[in-house]
């Protein structure tokens, strides 16, 4: 299970993170969350999950999941491909990929069933509650107008964080709140964990970033 | 450019061909191809083409490729992160993963774009046609009410097959016509080139066989 | 806002309940509300909103709207349109219509803007906890294996429906629980109430009966 | 069968043309073509069908149908329906509503089956070529980039819409081809027959002018 407070690196299908520069990346973060003792997860691209999960000792996430049994899915991907492959959790229903809510439950219960970490992703404190009436390992909140922007949530709508912890807590205080959007430093990251949560998803801000580990040893201060 | 008349087999997200097994089909198609001069490709899940295309000689072809160019995508399959990971062709618009018209040709013009060989999925002549118009590589005509059955195409409809060579050829005779669905043995496959075709698609025949060695000789002594 | 407890008809796309045939049911269900004094409604098809909410008093639901604004939405369902059309409430999520969540939050927010009331489907008492969390008037569950079968869920399943009263009570006691799925006769109904539900959401009970009124009365007597 | 060349509307979901709205943009319509004898037809909400259908004289399509035969499809679009209610022909797959190539086929199947006229909606040369050799009664091609714009496709690119033509027609003469996008005046359609048009699919041209009877005329003057 993930150690919190944690920062966990989406990297999309950026192509400054895909194939051996994904593997790079992870490596910098193995650097930095030896260094600072500070607890980091990546999320991959299905394609890279293999070759990651051999080379690196934080955890490898799947960006996705299918809400699928093994059979005949041709294409999609398989919950037992991604664990087979290395990764240890997966984002669902980020908001570059919504789920209907049937598939956001049973691709829950197939996370579980495999002993996969997750987190659900939300856009708002309405599907928040939603999403922690479901019982992930956690929530992430994220608000759609802010992803991949320069103004961290936490500044642009600290509101939506303290609000979507409260909610979630109140359905279910076993479930961990993440909170995203913008997020690209220290500050950030410092004030996603004094609104209350455990930590932050983030992908443009490191993906996108120029000297990486400078960003990832500033993030990991925050903490 | 895959070599015809050619064997293309699909290992969807079956359990007997996910990950490790997916590895040890590939090598015996590789064996038999080997072994009979019969062209042979693979199409497996995104999480296995680098740890196949690190293993084995033949074409390993992606199931899917996401319409889409690198940026902010979690969790869909980025046409370069496939060739980046070592295939080189890629099945598009799979009865069990249809796309938008629009989608098939820019996912087309992507794959052009990188090199990757392709193959559109077809239900029907009609859409065999549309297809064609696309100029793929092969357009492969599979009834989907025929996949996964015990009845071969080139048995239960063969009048799909010729018609579907017929009409691809009127509206780009550069175009190959491969058929799929309840394809099994070498008497299937010599009917399907009798029939006009290139070759065929296939997924259970093999995927499913206890001995998969054996059909995989027997479908190649129909060539 | 719907009297409960209530039964709903949902006529889905069935040749016996469109156009001239969809109101005839309507004004059947009229009368028998009238007789019995028992709660109903029925949801159509976007083409007989208008026709039936002209010529019926009881309440004319649309089967789906979609999660837009006006605007460049070609051949989608806007709510202003439903609400304009004639109807005072819709469905949202049916299992033959799921949607993202994040598209539930907002088709809910759209109803709520123009004073339609609002049903949320769900398949299980996990859905139905997060359906809840939303905030509609209703939550209908309905396991999708038993929907348009001989046997109700009441018989089949009841402990799907008593756990889902008591789940959503436990998120939001305002919100109100229906149960559906091979509801056919009074007695399902009656038991349908028994275990605590509001009413129920059926189908092909009323639409694919030979006697509609006589099978509309039956139900009314378990009330 | 829709007279050629034919100036056709779509309305959208906008709230300048719903319900009474969209009737009295009809009623315009109607006066104009017999006027000027230009021919003319209207897409409209499913929702708004039945009662344009009954009040004015020009045809009232569908802005879109479903690719389903009648049965459980809540919430869907179903073909009979929209004919029931008073529709004669249809748009598919529009660029605000695009659909995979086997459902293009099947929609496109069951509107001759109904005796609907049909417009395949797509958006270059290729698509266009790959929708002509489907059958439809038209093919209407629109750069989704100019849609709702200021600047007329036959303006911005009159290449696509000569090279859509030449292509279709080469697929198959009988089909007739359309163009739109940013559509607006009566130049614009009179470049666009001189382009080899068989007329042109318009929306917010028409739906947002302040004075949509002179817009309409204008248009018609350039017939």
């Amino acid at each position: 299970m993930l150690k919190v407070p944690a920062i966990v690196l989406n990297v999309k299908t950026y192509a400054e993170a895909t194939g051996q520069k994904a593997l790079e990346i992870a490596k910098l973060m193995q650097q930095v969350s030896e260094e600072s003792g500070v607890s980091m997860a990546i999320c991959v691209q299905a394609t890279d999950i293999y070759r990651l999960a051999n080379e690196v000792s934080i955890p490898v996430w799947a960006e996705h999941i299918c809400p699928i049994k093994p059979g005949s899915h041709t294409g999609w991907t398989l919950p037992e491909a991604v664990v087979d492959a290395g990764a240890v959790g997966s984002l669902i229903n980020h908001s570059e990929h919504r789920l209907r809510l049937a598939d956001i439950e049973f691709s829950l219960s197939r996370a579980k069933d495999l002993g996969l970490d997750t987190i659900i992703c939300t856009n708002n404190v309405a599907t928040s509650r939603a999403a922690a009436a479901l019982k992930p390992d956690f929530v992430a909140v994220e608000p759609p107008e802010l992803i991949g922007g320069d103004i961290s949530v936490t500044t642009a709508d600290p509101g939506i964080v303290s609000s979507s912890v409260e909610a979630v807590k109140k359905i279910d205080d076993s479930v961990g709140v993440l909170c995203g959007a913008g997020v690209k430093n220290g500050v950030d990251v410092r004030k996603a964990i004094e609104l209350g949560s455990d930590g932050v998803l983030l992908a443009s801000g490191v993906v996108k970033a120029q000297d990486k580990l400078a960003v990832l040893r500033d993030l990991a201060s925050g903490v």
